[in-house]
């Protein structure tokens, strides 16, 4: 017992409260008409950036807000990322708040499911890379990988002989999403494996897309740490695709509502909705 | 009176005191000693836009946000901008705090010197544009432009005769500032002038020079204010060159201490000061 929660991370009571309102409603198991409730959660510089190169990763924000990370995943049932951090981080994608399964509390309760989306299967794993280790070590769970393509057999006996696997969707063939996989579609597949609420961490590429304005309407929280640094020009930069008004004038690409900052050791955490 | 205060604006004071430890300390005219106290101010969005085109003004905080920056002007003896703003903005330059000259108060008490720097002398201003018309009003002072070029006699006589001036300085041949003025020379200039005190609002290329790390002793306060907006790519962009470590690996660009977040309305001041 004491080994295991040697890692285990503290995120005090009294923090929690102002992230309450931001929150997925509490897991009921028998609710089968709600929609996945998706928060689009991450860390940028003063600069917007999340990281100093693309494929690296950069410790932007202090321990609390990492603390806070793992309570938030705590409060989802999977997080997804893109293949991009997927690779470039080789992330744990676990929970490691205390009391969680792994981290002093029973099997897995508490742990979400990694989701990695990867229409086109570059993310090259194997049972070495952490997410993986971690859930063939009982402190986390094997990831779901989101995909267009049949997947190989030999990653797919890897992935579900851990408890993982591949959800192979179609590439959408109309609107704003044509050519890729749309994110109805994307969470509309975790909702029929049983997923109520996912926690969108990133990267770049999936936050960017998913703060255009056709994709508002799915997402239910937006919950972003800022770090008082600029990372300087050339890094890894949310930003969504300009937009344009009837008229051709540039307008704001995204702008969040019922908005509350957190100031949060020497970061600030900014909770909202997009508009 | 009654028709000077019409376009006065309130700033209230119990919104004043988060403010107060990072502000000039009080004028005092015999201080002969001290050094220009530069304040570095801004507003950008989450991803970190001035506007949301270059030569283009972009409302983006809100009226508190709006009463504080006169507020802080109000609190320096100069506020400076670079040539680019004066050009693209036409902007106003006074201070229009109720009480101050001009907007309630007596001759040009609180009215902070406009400053424009304009190496090459590219702003082809009038009596028309809005800085000389407020000061030929009475309810701002004229400008001082800081060039590195020979002034034109018949712009040097309107400017004199409305109480600005041209401030010629040499350009810097050795060090970071190499074939452009350097800071430091622009703020003993404004020291020999009198100024005690300036506050810089921009716009993009004199924040991104001036959060460069050989700059950043000149600086005593940064006070952002973020919009929770998103302007979208191809913004006015507000991130620093680059930096790298010895080792040719790169480094965050600038970061700040002794922070402070404020929640002002729907956006968040940050007052803090360069490491």
């Amino acid at each position: 017992m004491a080994e295991r929660q040697r890692d285990a991370l503290q995120f005090p009571e009294f923090e929690r409260d102002f992230l309450e309102p931001h929150l997925p409603p509490k897991y009921r198991a028998d609710d089968e008409t709600r929609r996945t409730f998706t928060t689009l959660t991450f860390a940028t510089s003063l600069d917007s950036s999340l990281a100093l190169l693309p494929g690296t990763q950069t410790l932007l924000s202090g321990p609390q807000s990492k603390a806070m990370t793992h309570y938030l995943r705590s409060r989802h049932q999977a997080i997804l990322v893109g293949v991009g951090t997927a690779i470039a981080d080789d992330p744990s994608l676990n929970c490691r708040i205390e009391g969680v399964g792994g981290y002093g509390g029973e099997g897995l309760e508490g742990q979400p499911r990694p989701v990695v989306l990867d229409p086109t299967l570059r993310w090259d794993f194997s049972s070495d890379s952490k997410v993986l280790a971690l859930a063939a070590y009982g402190k986390g769970r094997a990831p779901y990988i989101i995909c267009a393509k049949h997947p190989p057999d030999q990653k797919r006996v890897l992935l579900e002989h851990l408890g993982g696997k591949f959800i192979t969707l179609n590439i959408s063939d109309t609107g704003p999403s044509k050519g890729k996989l749309d994110w109805a579609d994307i969470l509309q597949a975790l909702r029929d494996h049983g997923i109520q609420s996912v926690m969108i961490e990133g990267g770049g590429t999936v936050i960017n897309d998913l703060l255009q304005p056709h994709y508002a309407a799915l997402i239910g929280s937006v919950i972003v740490t800022i770090a008082p640094t600029w990372l300087g020009q050339s890094g890894v930069i949310v930003s969504p695709p300009r937009r344009w008004s009837a008229d051709g004038t540039p307008i704001p690409a995204a702008r969040l509502k019922d908005v509350k900052w957190h100031p949060f050791g020497e970061d600030v955490v900014l909770c909202g909705k997009l508009q």
